[in-house]
């Protein structure tokens, strides 16, 4: 037969797979640094670096095979929207620990840890609704994953709203509140984005059906 | 005959028109809150995330219809983008109204009620230009909506430049520069979204004229 | 033969080129403003709002053009992509300004100086990118001008960093922090859209390759 899209098709897959791994990983190191790290030192900075790095080549990666190939799994805006959203998770958890690290903001802070938990998890369910997308036969799974994205990123918002009016009514120090407000609505952002990747992906299992 | 295209097309039209209308009823309840409350209690809140759901459940539906049908009214990218942006602006004026009452600012503000007077003119004129879009004879007037939309937007940002340089004239509470900022800043980004509703009718009208 | 594509082909490039001479044409401008003048008064201002008028009527052309074209000498959404990131680059320069003007901060500042400086060399490497498109002999040099934009988005960042450590370091007036925290950060987002351009321009290298 000598001939076959299915190759080409499958490394999408797993791209993308490799991707989202990326940012459970990136996740998990913020969630890490925030609970055990009393200061953001270049250490800390330079281990979500290497994963914002790696995330960034995989990222070119799927770009680069989308420029080059005519047959793709799925709409090819949805693997540019895909990748791009994906890479963006990652690089926003790498902002707001470089952010942390220039402010000399606390790490160690209960609103971040919280924030943290949930990012994590809704990580992980970005990477589950992303594996499902290659086995049609998980289509409940990919859905329930997408719905609890949905929820976390609601969650996350609640949050933000609880931890700024806090910050408004506690602290008295504006230059502290500048630089916390900017660390905390960064955080929620995150939470945007992974709800941007299930809109992506929901938009591709529409389309299959 | 058995077999027509024009249920679908005119269906995204009619879905269209209830998005823009959803704009203008947000723009207008903006308008009655910072014109008649001091606060932003819970209830206000309340009322603004009815027509925000309302409006979520209409984009859902566009962008539902859009990747299960073939034949569109009118470019697939467009129809997409308009949706959005109609979106973005029913949920910018959510986010404001969330925003006011998070950090407890005052509602009865003379620069917010001048902002949403220019809002609700702007929604009036957004859902004009979407109107005439379905019948092709009302050219005139979509364009002369498109054209109010840009200058409402520049009116926008002289009133925004006007009232920051006064706040930072006149404030000496840096806590309370730093809310106000940042809802006098949102006020004019929903202005900018209408101009991208124009924007996008725009490219619409040049692509079937 | 009475008949080619060229002209209209040929057109997209001239057209690419005179809008990336108004992207250095402005970065020119804010070089020159930051470097000569203590405050940015109601004159300087408007030079750099001619520019961004100018750069706005090129954005309009291509996008017109692109509306009513069949054959477009590359990618419709890569077009698309690339004018409105040059725009950007344009208008945001406009917006830096126009902040400075607002705030009444001291234009005559060393960070911004050595923003400035980065910026305009970053703007002439976007203009060989956009130039070496038209003529496919020149692909070394346009991929090093991509990797020139990307290396100077790197120092951008670094910048950045270190500015806003300083700041948050010394200023005692959290008003003052206010208003230089948002102009260095919108100063080091033009390099972020610099990058923006040089990806366009390698994507669409890669799909003519």
């Amino acid at each position: 037969m000598g001939f076959s899209f299915l190759p080409k098709e499958f490394k999408f897959y797993d791209l993308f797979e490799k991707q989202a791994a990326c940012a459970v990983e990136a996740a998990s190191l913020f969630k890490e640094l925030v609970t055990k790290s009393a200061i953001i030192d270049s250490d800390a900075l330079h281990r979500m670096h290497e994963i914002e790095h790696q995330g960034d080549g995989i990222t070119h990666d799927i770009l680069d095979r989308l420029n080059k190939t005519f047959i793709t799994p799925f709409d090819r805006e949805d693997i540019h929207s895909l990748a791009k959203e994906l890479d963006d998770i990652i690089d926003m958890l790498y902002a707001i620990v470089n952010r942390m690290k220039t402010y000399k903001v606390n790490a160690n802070d209960k609103n971040l840890i919280e924030f943290a938990l949930i990012i994590s998890e809704s990580t992980h369910a970005v990477e589950c609704a992303v594996k499902g997308l290659r086995d049609g036969k998980n289509l409940k799974s990919v859905i329930e994953s997408c719905i609890e994205i949905n929820r976390l990123e609601n969650v996350g918002d609640t949050l933000r709203d609880n931890v700024l009016a806090d910050l408004f009514e506690t602290s008295k120090d504006p230059i502290d509140v500048i630089k916390r407000k900017e660390i905390y609505q960064a955080a929620e952002t995150v939470l945007d984005i992974c709800e941007d990747v299930a809109h992506v992906v929901q938009s591709i299992l529409v389309k299959q059906a």
